[in-house]
Formats: structure tokens, C-alpha cells, sequence
């Protein structure tokens, strides 16, 4: 799979890329089927909903989860990161977002790049948001709003919001986020929400404004939601833990093509439960 | 303005009909303009949203300002009603719903009329409810989302939910819901959300379920909310305060289809502020 000039453009331009069932239902199968499992167990890289047991995020389901570790190296998905950033890539978040029928809650307007640089000191926005639906979203199941081309500016000021859900983010102004939809084209565009079936794929800048509203519809809207860090723009510090941000910076190497539906053999590290290591953080800065 | 019988068959079906565009901007002007003085107003009747000064539910604004006024005796809203229940019509509730730009709040899955016959010892579900948009509405703002035909289940159980949101509300079971909105076509329509310009028109029947996401856009979603009930139908108890459901149960005279664009005298008996009597309570029965 190979980026054309437009789709190139078109990211540069916009910020995001949108793949309409970019895998088969045959494909999405054994990865929803695997999610019941992964939210039931109890260890702290699953996130709850404020006030309800509703997983929020489950993080690093690539490390204990033979679907989840196939897709973190399929190609359909590595190969056009690998183009638009020119080298090869490491795993740096894996999470499979809730946001469950009924119970998923906000996430507030945010950039992803701001955390990164200044919790994981990642030097460039060199890493891409990846999410794949493992449900169909429609408008009134949550989707992800984007606003076009708000990548662009770079890194803006935010403030980090510790009280309105249960995972700490750090949110940008209303003034700022205001100016931006105008300047992406107010009520005509300013705004974006791709939507589609599960299997469907959306590529988007680290530095993109995103937010999604609470899901009240009887339909969850899970979601893989992982980001690809190009291999010289590792993260310089572990001041998270490692199931939120990894360490390991080994160029991802890829399955074949139909990895998703043949039994491939992947390692699982984390198979028997979180290593105490994944634990620990610290503010040192490490060598590039 | 006469419905069709297509339209008081949809009605019947569905529990709803919409109006996109019923009124011009010329004729919404003058409401939007009164807004903001409404909502800066330090009365009871003005509901503000949890942890924040923006304002959710405004109450009564056809007694207390001129715009408002003439809306309620508007033509085109009044008639439409009176010819589906058949009779003359007095005001039960008016409010001027916020939805405001990055802090309008959920409303929970609910009915109107569960309230209205356990507060208000309302009969029959012989009231209307009735949404005019004053500002665009989108998927981006927080729409109304209703379950077509669920208000041919009548009055369903609800729990009081007082800690979502910043006003109490009778809402409905999860398991319950799901099931509605599989009955009315799970994702091809089991959920509804008409959206228009400013000054389209929403009836909707007492029973029908509806709720709406918050709103994490940059455009208000105010619109005014307001039910008409049938003289004969009117309310058996005062329990709540007066602002909130009304006790003059004088047939509604309408005034001529220009009166929003025309300075046409009103009575607004609550301009000076609201009498001491509208917050008095009573658990006592009213006579027919």
C-alpha cells in the first residue's frame, strides 16, 4: 500500500488521511472478539470512566494479545507512516479506546504531540496517530472531530485538565480552538468527523486538534488508537510508565498482508501480567 | 398552517415532525437579540450548568420579555397543535435552553411527560412538546436525538438522576432503551437527530425518548423548548415552582402570522421580576 501525491497533499494540507474499511469484517473479528477479555482484567493499564466501571482506555494490547499484535504489525497500516516520514518506525502507545454504549465520556479539544514532548520528550511531532474502528461510528456514537489543518501551528499552550474525566489530558482554550474552526471554514468544515464501518483506518498528525463528545447511543464505539514513532525520534525520557509510553525502539517489522486472519507467531512480553519495571518512571533524560 | 393527513400520520408513527426553516431570520432576529440580557439575569429561573456560570435551562421568558411573548402566541407553532389534540391550548412550560458553546451538558435519555403527570399530576399525555431552533443546528452542537415511535410505549420507568447534570431529570434504563431503538430499525434510523437552520420547528409528543450529547463545539445551540397542553388536560398540582410549570390554564390567543416582525402589545406580568408566589409550593390537588 502506497500513499498517492494527492493523499501526500492532502495530508500535509488537512492533517489526517481517512481509509473507509480499510480491513474486512474477517479481518476486525478476532480483534473485537479479543476486547471483552482485555477490559475484564484488573491491572493499571486499564482506565475506567469516572463513576462507572466503563474502560476508557486499555493500554499496550499489543504486548498481551495475539490479534492486537499482529495488527501493530500489519502493513496495510505501517507501510504509509513509513512513506510520509522517510524512515522506519517503533510502537510508542498502543490503547484500545472505549468510549462504551451508554457510559463513554468526553475527551476534551487536545493536541497528542503536547504530552508527548513534555512527558516523554519526544524531539519532533515525528509520530502518527493511528485509529482503526473496531466499530462502526456513526454521529451519535462519540466519533473523533478534527479540525482541518490545525496541525500546522505546531505545539499551542495548554492547560492540563485533571477534573472533568478520569484521564488526564492537557486541553487547549476555547478562544484559540474558536479561531481555528474559523480559519478551517467555520460551519462549513471547521469542523470534520470521518465516519464509517468497522475495519475502517484514519492517519492524523501528532499536532491535530481532536476532541469527541460523550457517547449516548446504545453502540460502543471502541477503537484502537496507537501512535507510530519514527525510529530517530524516540522519546528521551520515561516519566510515564512504560505501558503508557514505550521503551522499546526496534524498527516495527511487518507481517505478511494477510497477517490478520493467518496465525503468524508474535511474541507477548506482557502475556502473564505487567512486568514491575513497566512500573517505574523516572525524570532522567536518556542518550539518543 | 394545517397539517396534512401524510403529517398527522407521521406524527402518530414516528411521535415527531419537523420543520426545517418555519421561521425566517428576519423573524428569529429579535428573539436571539433578547439572549444574553435573559441569561445574565440573577433569578431563580435561570438554571446554570454544573460548575460553570453558563446557563442551561432559562424559565418563563414569554412573561418576562417581548419577543418571547409574541412567540408563544405565534400561529404557525399554536395551530399545528390544536389540530392534532383537537382543542384550545394553554401554556404548561416555556424555557430557553442553553447548549452553550464548549459547556452545554448532556441530557440523559428521557420522557417530558413522566415529570409532568408525577410533579404536575398532568392527565394525559395530551401536550406538545415543541423545539424552535434560534441557532444552527448540527452534529457538532449537541442535537436533540430522538427514538422514533418509543412514545407509543407510554409513560416507562424512570430513575431520578440527580447527579449528571446540574438539573434533576426522570431518566430511562439502559436495557430498555437498547431495545427501543433496535424496534425502530437499530442503526438504519433506530436513532434520529433532526438538524436545520436557525428558526426550524420541532413538535414532539410527551412520550417520545429523546436526550442530547454535550456540546465541545464553538457554536451555542440555543433553542427555545416549550410544551402547549390542552385546556381540559391541565395540570392537578402546583408542587413545582410556577416558573417552571404554569398555572394560568387561560386558552393561548393567537396573534397575527406577522407578529415576530410587528410591535404587537403583550402582557408580560413578570417584567419587574417574579412574584413571590411563583416559588410557592403545594402537595395539595387542584379541582378539573
Amino acid at each position: 500500500m502506497q500513499l498517492t501525491p494527492q493523499q501526500i497533499d492532502a495530508f500535509h494540507t488537512d492533517g489526517y488521511l481517512f481509509f473507509p474499511s480499510l480491513f474486512s469484517p474477517e479481518e476486525m473479528a478476532p480483534l473485537i472478539a479479543e476486547v471483552p477479555a482485555l477490559y475484564a482484567r484488573r491491572e493499571a493499564y486499564n482506565v475506567r470512566e469516572k463513576g462507572s466501571d466503563a474502560v476508557r482506555t486499555n493500554f499496550a494490547a499489543h504486548l498481551v494479545s495475539e490479534p492486537f499484535a499482529r495488527l501493530a504489525r500489519h502493513p496495510r497500516m505501517v507501510k504509509p507512516v513509513e512513506q510520509l516520514f522517510g524512515e522506519k518506525l517503533y510502537m510508542h502507545q498502543f490503547k484500545v479506546n472505549g468510549k462504551m454504549a451508554f457510559e463513554g465520556d468526553v475527551w476534551q479539544w487536545h493536541q497528542d504531540y503536547g504530552t508527548w514532548k513534555n512527558d516523554d520528550l519526544m524531539p519532533e511531532p515525528r509520530a502518527m496517530n493511528v485509529a482503526i474502528f473496531l466499530d462502526d461510528v456513526d454521529q451519535f456514537n462519540g466519533p473523533l472531530m478534527f479540525i482541518p489543518g490545525s496541525h500546522r501551528l505546531g505545539v499551542v499552550d495548554a492547560q492540563h485538565d485533571l477534573t472533568t474525566t478520569s484521564y488526564p489530558l492537557w486541553t487547549v482554550d476555547h478562544a484559540l480552538i474558536r479561531q481555528l474552526v474559523e480559519r478551517a471554514g467555520g460551519r462549513r468544515g471547521g469542523i470534520v468527523s470521518p465516519q464509517g464501518p468497522a475495519g475502517s483506518m484514519l492517519l492524523f498528525h501528532g499536532c491535530l486538534l481532536h476532541a469527541s463528545t460523550s457517547n449516548l447511543s446504545p453502540w460502543n464505539r471502541v477503537s484502537v488508537y496507537l501512535s507510530l514513532c519514527a525510529v530517530s525520534n524516540h522519546v528521551r525520557r520515561f516519566k510515564r510508565p512504560e505501558y503508557i509510553a514505550h521503551r522499546v525502539f526496534t524498527p516495527i517489522d511487518c507481517l505478511p498482508d494477510d497477517c490478520l486472519v493467518k496465525p503468524y507467531p508474535v511474541d507477548l512480553p506482557w502475556r502473564d501480567g505487567l512486568p514491575a519495571s513497566a512500573l517505574q518512571t523516572s525524570l532522567d533524560e536518556i542518550a539518543a
